[in-house]
């Protein structure tokens, strides 16, 4: 850390954001341009986020980086372009270099793209340290051309990245509009590392026929599930959710050569979903899933229902009890062995559990 | 079997065909009429088919079915509707039962839909027993209202079933014409039974909402792919046949809830295709596959790469041998190990190796 006296630091946290209609494709490959317009939900800080300081000295004669305390030898390219244009932007000239340290709360193996935290909170931070006009779009700006999705984690609650005009995000509702909605994450082990997602994209875009007619059912989507939202329909927001997450992995599958992210567990969790909505024949929704690029399960469910499923479970994906001669340690809850799937001891690594949150905040 | 004087029987064989542009969705459930265009290739009947014996006399006082010489006690519906067409097609109101007698030559977990070549055999059979008028027209018709995609084992060759007009098929190219083409197709081992494909399409067409944007891919596609074929060019056959698959498979995922026949070997498999392909940097495409409503690949290739493409397989998923202290016994073929894709023993069941058929015969 610079001790001159001129050194002027600010902090900021922010939180990875879950699609509930995904992005995927770029029309605009340097400005971050998305092809549709998608919807996300912000984590709350409390129980994940990145954490960045950013501060500026006059005496400093390069940019550094550094992560979880260890310098970074060499910045990534579009870490550069986020301080390129903090440069163009500022107009004194005075601002040369900065430093970066960041961390983040939740391991890399959680299953969410850390870059979307690690963005949001290196533009806010940036923003505020150099007093930049129209904080929260300039923000907004710097996060997206950093690193697309991380545009939807400069805000909280329920936010929209639009394709349209400057593409910028905003927040549709707040964290508070839907207090009982939480937000369980399975963390399913050795899920290796998915194809690069820039990557995949651009071949979709270039290689899949499918892929344009998924872009003309966003507007249609994005309204149906806004309404939802608005109305707390869970059963109207479940399926509008595993629809757009089954149709993104639909493209990917129609990209040539195919992407496919989703493996064994991702379809087991996706058909134990279905038959636990449909257990009670009530026509009630507890449980909507959705997937990233990659085959761990964000799940959607009200407060109400958490403990039944965290039970449904630790049924169906129990822990091997070495000592016990390799029995398996399951709850023997009777109302799930009506759900004719196998059980499949020793693939449920980690369960976090979390709620929707009320977006970055400034440390310091 | 009947011993009457009258008694009269007919025999023949028929074999199972493999779509390369796939049949997925009917307009009309009852008579069997297929969304779109479809175009298959007919296996060899030396390598496997199915061979059904039909009789009829006089004294029969019902209708029976034997499989693999076992009386069934119940006859499925859409045998019933095959026989009542026959008996509303023969005029002389003389004929009015038959007796059955059918088996296959391949087992059922080879990976192959045996009810394409079962009702194929059986409309033939049936066709020549009563000496219908246009005895191909009228087999196809039985074979596509008994199931679907039989209609285009009534032919060798590659065969197209259209979805226009009477939806009957025709022979496009015969099995001469590309005299080194050769079908490989791999049997991964514990393999489920996936879901109905009856079930799964009917599902597609009410809820995918991509399923449109692939019909209107169909005719472009099958005009290509003709092109291909006419010229034997293999590459361009290669890309359609396995965008043409991903896509299937993409309308499958686009489902609600999502119909996933894949796993974790049919995406190995994928990848190692793409892979293999890539090796040698020429452009030239060796190896292309293909997957049905189920997990197992159907690889097809000139008769020049077979040997290679075996090896290859055989370094990729090598059979433990247990006497050898769990030793993997692949072969050590320098070449395939710039391929960065794991080794994965004791998934491959079964190699069958087949040519393209000149379609069915009649035996007696």
């Amino acid at each position: 850390m610079s001790s001159d006296s001129d050194c002027r630091s600010v902090t900021c946290q922010a939180s990875p954001n879950i699609a509930l209609i995904k992005y995927w494709g770029k029309r605009n490959e340097e400005l971050i341009l998305p092809d549709n317009d998608s919807l996300s939900i912000t984590l709350d800080t409390n129980d994940m986020h990145s954490y960045t300081t950013v501060s500026t000295s006059s005496s400093m004669t390069c940019d550094t980086f550094y992560f979880d305390g260890v310098q970074q030898t060499k910045l990534a390219s579009r870490m550069q372009k986020v301080l390129n244009e903090i440069r163009r932007r500022t107009k004194d000239g005075k601002i040369k270099f900065v430093e970066i340290r960041s961390h983040n709360t939740f391991p890399a193996s959680s299953g969410l793209a850390s870059s979307a935290s690690a963005y949001a909170s290196l533009a806010i931070a940036l923003t505020n340290l150099f007093n930049l006009d129209d904080a929260q779009s300039t923000a907004a700006y710097l996060a997206r051309i950093g690193s697309g999705s991380a545009v939807r984690s400069i805000y909280g609650g329920f936010v929209r990245w639009s394709s349209e005009g400057e593409c910028l995000s905003s927040c549709v509702f707040p964290a508070e509009h839907w207090s009982e909605f939480r937000i369980v994450i399975l963390i399913f082990n050795s899920s290796k590392k998915a194809v690069s997602s820039t990557d995949a994209m651009q071949r979709t875009r270039q290689t899949s026929t499918l892929f344009q007619a998924r872009l003309s059912t966003i507007n249609e989507k994005m309204t149906q599930l806004i309404e939802a939202i608005k109305n707390k329909d869970f059963n109207a927001f479940a399926k509008i959710v595993m629809m757009d997450s089954s149709q993104f992995h639909a493209v990917c599958m129609d990209t040539y050569p195919p992407v496919i992210y989703l493996n064994e567990q991702s379809k087991h969790l996706i058909h134990l979903v279905h038959a636990y909505n449909q257990m009670d024949g009530d026509q009630t929704t507890k449980v909507a899933y959705t997937f990233d690029a990659g085959p761990n399960p964000f799940c959607f469910i009200r407060q109400e229902h958490v403990d039944e499923f965290l039970r449904l479970l630790k049924y169906f994906y129990p822990t091997v009890n070495a000592d016990a001669d390799k029995q398996v340690s399951s709850d023997a809850d009777e109302k799930f062995s009506s759900i004719t799937l196998p059980v499949t001891p020793n693939v449920l690594e980690r369960i976090v559990l979390t709620k929707i949150g009320s977006g970055p905040k400034i440390i310091s």
